[in-house]
């Protein structure tokens, strides 16, 4: 039985595509060995949020849609976004996520890469056998390229705590902002919707990636590990400095470097410390204000879109995003 | 500056484009991180032996060729098949390969995994570049999903001595022929010849894939490190079972057990007994007759072919992998 996360109940229109999305992944997801297909099928099935397909699905909405060329676009979306985070939690060495052990944790790191590397695979199947033209796979290149040059900017930039707002905004626009921007400018433009409309969408979700990214970030030091479905924190410990951090940390370097140098020996009471100097120097407030930043840019540039049913939901959803505690 | 395998020399036609299609690879690495490009670039620098898009270009040449096109194509085969032996040396925790340490060795395997997947984005962009047509593409995914579902079996089989002769020509189909049958059918097929002619180098490709990846494991039995520039027989430590140990194995497996069952615990002294018990038990033999099956269909099918410059080529190259010793 598919089940998406139940957050899509307040957009009833949306739910039969997104189901038939997942529905289409698991369709695909056949490896020869019987417990990797099982354990990527846990994670597909483990409830994640489904944003990127759903905006590719709205962005559809500007022209007559093929239903199930959508569909399997939007999925293709989904398979690329859970290929890379099989791949980070490799790299991360996460134990769990969405409150499930990770394929890296039941299978090992081997299992796991190459798991990453077969979604990676089918997402281009998916594309391929779906899109009727090369510019298409082209983009997704291109967009795959920036949010890799993201990853690694990150994994470059651990336990830097010298780096700036603006390191850290160019990294999340490589490793989320562009999955976000690919999955409005398929929607809309394999849809039928010219270039330029097209770029138009992809701009808007850049910068709904934006938002939802430091919004994520947030969340990690305002939420408990039941409502994440991962540790708390243990970016921070593993050298990943976020936006509430860098903002809190900007005049107040000293009394943070003390506990960020112990590094991967940080203490519980070493992360609870950090913690509330986050939240003394206005770290969350700041990471807020930033997030609504761009959550009004998108919103700008959907308010200029033609009026059609869809472009309702997507200001609510991307409002929403904004308000999320999920 | 660019410097092919010096095997090549022996084949000078195939000298200008084989140097263009690692031009072409080293100019489309540009990661945000300097040191990563230089490790990846050190790889495709070390000397590969650029077999998969020398054969592609070979096949080729039944048309009348657009040699800017295919350099690009060959390119794209050569970049994926550096894509997979990254994650492969991520996966063994392999510390050299042609002689240089590799990319998980320099930089850990966060860089690894991340720079493999870079390496697969490049190639689709390659691909995506440089073709017309979407079915290069759709048999490019197809492809790649046999050689991860290769690798995920191999992984599957580990430290298995139960696993039969067949179970290892299931897996190298997988993991090494599905590639060389891609870059001849990609050969073929984007210089114009029909897809029937294409299926049939295809075909031709995956035989040769056969013979080569175990001839590959032959000299893993038969060659010093510094020849092959990776330990020797670290394999067998690992628990991966090639074809001389399966076949020395067959009637012996009393004798080999209390070795292999000391897994990654292995000694010196204990893969130098498992050599000779492979020498004694005739694996060494027996694996090169199985990959001359595979060589003498391969040279059928090309000698079926017409009759091209470039075929006398083939032939000798075909039979020149047989009696390899790099």
């Amino acid at each position: 039985m598919t089940k998406i996360n139940p957050m899509w109940q307040q957009y009833p229109e949306l739910v039969p595509n997104l189901t038939a999305v997942l529905a289409l992944m698991k369709k695909h997801i056949h490896t020869d060995d019987r417990a990797v297909t099982e354990a990527i099928l846990d994670m597909i099935n483990s409830g994640g949020k489904l944003l990127r397909p759903a905006y590719c699905l709205l962005f559809s909405q500007f022209k007559p849609v093929d239903d199930k060329k959508m569909v399997a676009l939007a999925a293709s979306i989904e398979t690329l976004h859970t290929a890379t985070l099989i791949h980070d939690d490799v790299v991360d060495r996460a134990l769990t996520r969405r409150n499930i052990a990770t394929i890296q944790a039941r299978f090992g790191q081997d299992v796991a890469v190459y798991a990453g590397d077969y979604l990676f695979v089918i997402c281009f199947q998916l594309l391929a056998n779906h899109t009727s033209d090369l510019r298409s796979i082209r983009q997704n290149a291109q967009g795959m390229e920036k949010i890799l040059n993201g990853e690694l900017s990150q994994k470059r930039m651990r336990y830097n705590y010298e780096m700036t707002i603006d390191d850290y905004l160019k990294q999340i626009q490589g490793k989320t902002a562009q999955l976000f921007g690919l999955a409005c400018f398929v929607g809309a433009y394999e849809s039928g919707n010219s270039l330029s409309f097209s770029r138009q969408c992809q701009k808007i979700g850049l910068n709904i990636g934006m938002a939802f990214q430091i919004m994520d970030d947030l969340l990690d030091y305002s939420q408990s590990t039941a409502t994440l479905g991962k540790p708390v924190l243990e970016d921070v410990r593993q050298g990943v400095y976020s936006a509430p951090l860098l903002l809190a940390l900007d005049q107040h370097q000293g009394e943070f470097i003390p506990y960020l140098e112990k590094r991967a020996n940080m203490t519980a009471a070493d992360i609870d410390v950090v913690t509330k100097l986050v939240t003394q120097y206005s770290g969350l407030e700041k990471a807020h204000a930033l997030a609504a930043s761009y959550t009004d840019k998108a919103l700008k540039g959907l308010n200029k879109l033609p009026d059609i049913p869809a472009k309702a939901s997507l200001l609510r959803l991307t409002k929403q995003l904004l308000q999320r505690q999920f």
